[in-house]
């Protein structure tokens, strides 16, 4: 597939063996990487992604912007924008900043969820549960919108992203409509989804996905799963790789307690031909982490996440916070994805407001030991480390 | 500490880099195996452990007996023998053979529980909720003994166990009291426990343990957490061990997906000194694994697990089969360890004279990519593998 970068000074589609050549643009000094030719699985991560570095950043909704985004790809890795959050509006305003601003492939993220239809009776459920907090915290429930919530990509969406067409697209929770997929791919954009088990990169590969994300237990965020809403199925990350690798054909991307050049060469020993991390960037200043969320995640006694269904209504991995410790973290109270915000944000505003994350979704993965307060290149650069071996 | 084997053909308390010498008695070929010098962490378990290889075999309750461990111990890894489901007859047997049929190091495991006070109410809630299986598979519920259960390591054991100073002694949840403990490294037995988080490592260097196994999320068996029962707080090995890692000076030992070289590897760089693979012999011939959990092992679309506590009231680690399906996986009916089996005990019988597992504990962890049916010492030597490689 033909590459959307056209071959310019920082961008090398085809790295060679050997150290790339350092890009004036970016900040990440090569010297330290090599890619070593005896690692076909990384060859054809690079291959199909593109870039310098076989590193995604982990798009991470909720927390930033295209300046993460950019600063990612400038140091050699995929650079990431999470769309599933923003308006078409704001969409728009940051695929050309991105797109402006780099040479570097980037990938756009989107949730292909389906908008479930309302349940105004759960809805009642659960800000009935929620009635304590409101009283404590002087929130009056009939200013509760029905807010935007997340949106899932559509013929809207595409719209506004075909202008760019982006190199790499990404989903979660599956693939899009099979109409929607050919729109994206037509773009020549190659496209990745994330697995939970084994069945799920199988099915992807199926589908067409050109590269599936493995994410282990261990991640922050969403869990991505599509085929089956049973959590016992899904995988740390030593057990998930190495039989997903042995069950498909297109390159996998390990996420999930990717924190630093050790977990780098963990992933690369499992058989993955890039790594994608998440939490390793939520402390760099290029992220607009809420200062409650950059709190927590510097206190090592708060190093205790779960995965929760309270947030958003589907399983997600965050720091346990209050509203997790007293009705989570799973309640099957909590309304269909992507619901169950809306009776929270008066709450989470409020709580905020005071400095505190007791109502906030706190993402974290359960690997904290890479997380630095650097810029993202130093992260990236960190990371990098771990491929400047032979690798089997 | 003294090495309780002293030094002997087979028995390399101190390995040189490069080659180990091989054994006449071990059916495990040295030449593919060199421990770099540069791995300090290697080098600090195998002067631990005071084995050829840094692998111990993960004791196996419920399907082994001595022979495993021999072969274990013939292979140049640490051979485990589990004696908390043993009779003290039997243990003082396994022991005896043990001991007399190797020099190598081996370990004997012992749980660390607390026997719980009787609860006639609970146990009578659990018949209850059980009975409809009764009916179907015609048992008395008057039949079924408040039995043996599993023992926890106490003096009456101790005083077995004493007259043979076993080279390596561990725990699972936690540590036995502290006469108790004294005991045992008077022995000059080292002692090992398990960690499932961060905090239990620290717990378990600071009253006594010498080395730490670090139980990731994937493993198999009973979760060995002591100081929470809050299941959360338990990660994937990616995130355990190198948090683990740097939260004690004592050597730490990686389980949980420990399954092949390439699992062997990614422990490695994650930190850990030695591994602890489990469902990898399960398969093996000198496993006496009965035969409807073979069953399960072979058949790739049985590869679901779950942690469920109906078994013997602890969380624990199996194939899920139709008791977890329909009653758990996890049930607040369950009575506290080790008294769930009793009930089930009779039902289980039952179903395995017809070759069903329906109603059996089938231990097995997430990664079934390294599982084969091979003899043990072929499993250690593909194990092996992965320590053949100059390590950081």
């Amino acid at each position: 597939m033909s590459s959307p970068a056209a071959a310019s000074p920082d961008h090398a589609a085809a790295p060679a063996s050997g150290s790339s050549a350092s890009s004036p643009s970016s900040s990440f000094s090569s010297a330290s990487f090599s890619v070593s030719v005896s690692a076909p699985a990384i060859r054809a991560a690079l291959d199909l992604l593109g870039s310098r570095l076989p590193i995604i950043q982990a798009p991470l909704a909720g927390v930033q912007l295209s300046a993460l985004t950019l600063a990612a790809c400038r140091a050699g890795a995929v650079g990431s924008l999470p769309a599933a959050l923003l308006t078409l509006d704001v969409l728009q305003r940051e695929l050309q900043l991105i797109s402006s601003g780099t040479d570097q492939p980037y990938n756009v993220n989107f949730f292909a969820h389906v908008t479930p239809l309302p349940d105004p009776a759960r809805e009642a459920r659960w800000r009935e549960r929620l009635a304590p907090y409101y009283t404590e915290y002087g929130v009056d429930p009939a200013t509760i919108t029905s807010g935007f919530g997340r949106q899932p990509f559509n013929h809207e969406v595409a719209d506004v992203v075909e202008a760019f067409k982006p190199p790499i697209v990404s989903f979660h929770f599956g693939l899009p409509a099979p109409d929607l997929l050919a729109r994206v791919k037509a773009w020549g954009s190659r496209v990745l989804s994330t697995a939970t088990t084994v069945e799920e990169a199988v099915w992807l590969q199926a589908h067409g996905a050109d590269g599936v994300i493995a994410q282990g237990w261990e991640a922050g965020g969403h869990r991505g799963h599509f085929l089956s809403a049973d959590l016992t199925r899904q995988c740390g990350l030593m057990a998930l790789l190495p039989q997903v690798v042995k069950a498909v054909s297109i390159p996998v991307i390990a996420t999930g307690g990717i924190s630093d050049a050790a977990s780098v060469r963990a992933a690369l020993a499992l058989g993955a031909g890039a790594v994608q991390p998440g939490t390793a960037f939520l402390l760099s200043a290029e992220a607009i982490t809420s200062p409650p969320h950059r709190q927590a995640l510097r206190q090592p006694d708060l190093h205790h996440t779960a995965v929760t269904n309270l947030m958003t209504g589907r399983p997600a991995r965050g720091i346990v916070n209050r509203l997790m410790r007293e009705v989570g973290p799973m309640n099957e109270l909590a309304p269909a994805f992507p619901m169950a915000g809306n009776a929270l944000a008066p709450l989470r505003a409020k709580a905020e407001a005071q400095g505190s994350g007791d109502f906030s979704p706190l993402w974290a993965g359960q690997n904290f030991s890479g997380l630095k307060e650097l810029p993202a290149a130093d992260v990236i650069a960190a990371l990098a480390e771990g491929f400047d071996e032979g690798v089997r």
